[in-house]
């Protein structure tokens, strides 16, 4: 199928944390339309089965398809870490997930291949991160930890103070304990945490570098637009699709879109 | 209809929290058996619209009145604070949710009738505590505040330390500021967390009292089960059903249960 590079791209998460890879793909492509899907009837899907989640990712993949779009960016970890194989042999488009290029980000930023990698629950137990490090190089060793309180804290607006300074401690232990180079942000909620994140990395492990997903993605997508001759060159926009409780949406796009309150239509899947 | 006493009682929530519901009915009634719903592929409800979660505890309460029981138990804050009226109209038993004990035991603790409420965003956003309050006397005032991160630091099982005491001063310092004489746990996870709430709370505030809507409401089921000739006689029991990831909910219900991992049923709803 011929794809025409004035349809918009598709971008889809559980919820709200995947409007920082749109923030993201705005940044690196501002002439690009993005359909911005949250299901937020079913958020969270971190904490759910595989199979839950491939079913969820499935009706949402075909929301957004019926609506034409150009390519699909699966902007969540957990469903990039179960589904992506599945939308991919479902669709006759470019599907691009968030693991991969975070993956890829963090091999080429690590030194000593030591990597560590924050995530949901679902995230970590689907061992996805260590699998896409370990297919780009035999020689890494990967530090996957769930970190389940972080999501909370940002929906929260608790972005500073003791309270995420304590927890993101924490979480950090294990991954100092075992001596990392390179921390992946391996939740689309954390960039919002990043500051903090890093420098409580710095001052408990000394020189480490932070990848965040979110922006590896969009280095990714960009390149791939541009090698399939798809980047638009019309205005770009970002319309939100949600599925449950749009107002409270529209309220906290600003905490991750960084403007004020949005139009948020309501679709059922 | 005519029900039978050794029938079992029918208890649900969205998840987990409930469970402390279930395990002050099994101390107060130690000769019920109890089937416990938890519709974990749908949790959290906290954070759902009204219409929505009212359609999901439609569904968990036709799933237990087909494997019959004698009465039902709203065990989660944010049914009780929306759906309690549609399921008494929907059924033909006796329907008991946890508002309506929390604020009579919170009414009758109360000397200033000065009454602080901690919830989810759900619970507090209907207003379900102070209409409950105000309906049984005019002259009480309600401070109700949502405490979105009280859940997570529950399922993630921190339970002490700098994080949870830090965030329960934050979610207190309202109250405090209000002068309230009681607070109201009106979340089912909260009880987990009494031991820390409660120190805090005489910490800030001097002579203040808890109260527990999950104790509450398993002494109005007893009085209730009395009164309609409806106590069982026989041999107690906890049988627990869930809607996805039966392995971790067995997993946590130690947490809940106080004792080992047990069987956990998959149903569909």
């Amino acid at each position: 199928m011929a794809l025409d590079p004035s349809l918009p791209l598709g971008v889809f998460d559980s919820g709200l944390g995947g409007l920082t890879v749109a923030r993201e793909i705005a940044a690196a492509l501002p002439n690009e339309r993005i359909l911005y899907l949250g299901d937020t009837a079913r958020v969270p899907y971190g904490t759910r089965s595989a199979a839950t989640v491939v079913r969820y990712a499935q009706a949402c993949a075909r929301a957004l398809v019926q609506r034409r779009v150009k390519a699909l960016i699966v902007a969540c970890n957990t469903v990039s870490a179960v589904a992506i194989d599945v939308l991919r042999a479902d669709l006759d488009l470019p599907v691009l997930g968030v693991i991969e290029p975070g993956a890829r980000a963090a091999v080429s930023a690590s030194r000593r291949l030591r990597i560590g990698v924050l995530g949901t629950a679902g995230t970590i137990s689907s061992g996805a991160y260590p699998r896409a490090v370990l297919s780009l190089s035999t020689r890494a060793e990967v530090i996957a930890h769930a970190a389940p309180l972080l999501v909370p804290l940002v929906e929260e607006g608790w972005l500073e103070g003791d309270v995420p300074r304590l927890a993101i401690r924490r979480y950090l232990e294990p991954l100092a304990r075992a001596d990392v180079d390179v921390i992946v942000l391996g939740c689309t909620h954390y960039p919002l945490l990043r500051p903090m994140i890093e420098a409580e990395a710095r001052d408990m492990m000394g020189d480490v570098s932070i990848v965040d997903s979110a922006h590896a993605t969009a280095a990714e997508l960009s390149q791939l637009l541009r090698d399939r001759g798809l980047v638009s060159t019309g205005r770009g926009d970002i319309e939100l699709l949600v599925t449950d409780r749009p107002r409270s949406f529209a309220e906290v796009t600003a905490r991750f879109l960084g403007d004020g309150p949005r139009e948020v239509q309501v679709i059922d899947l």
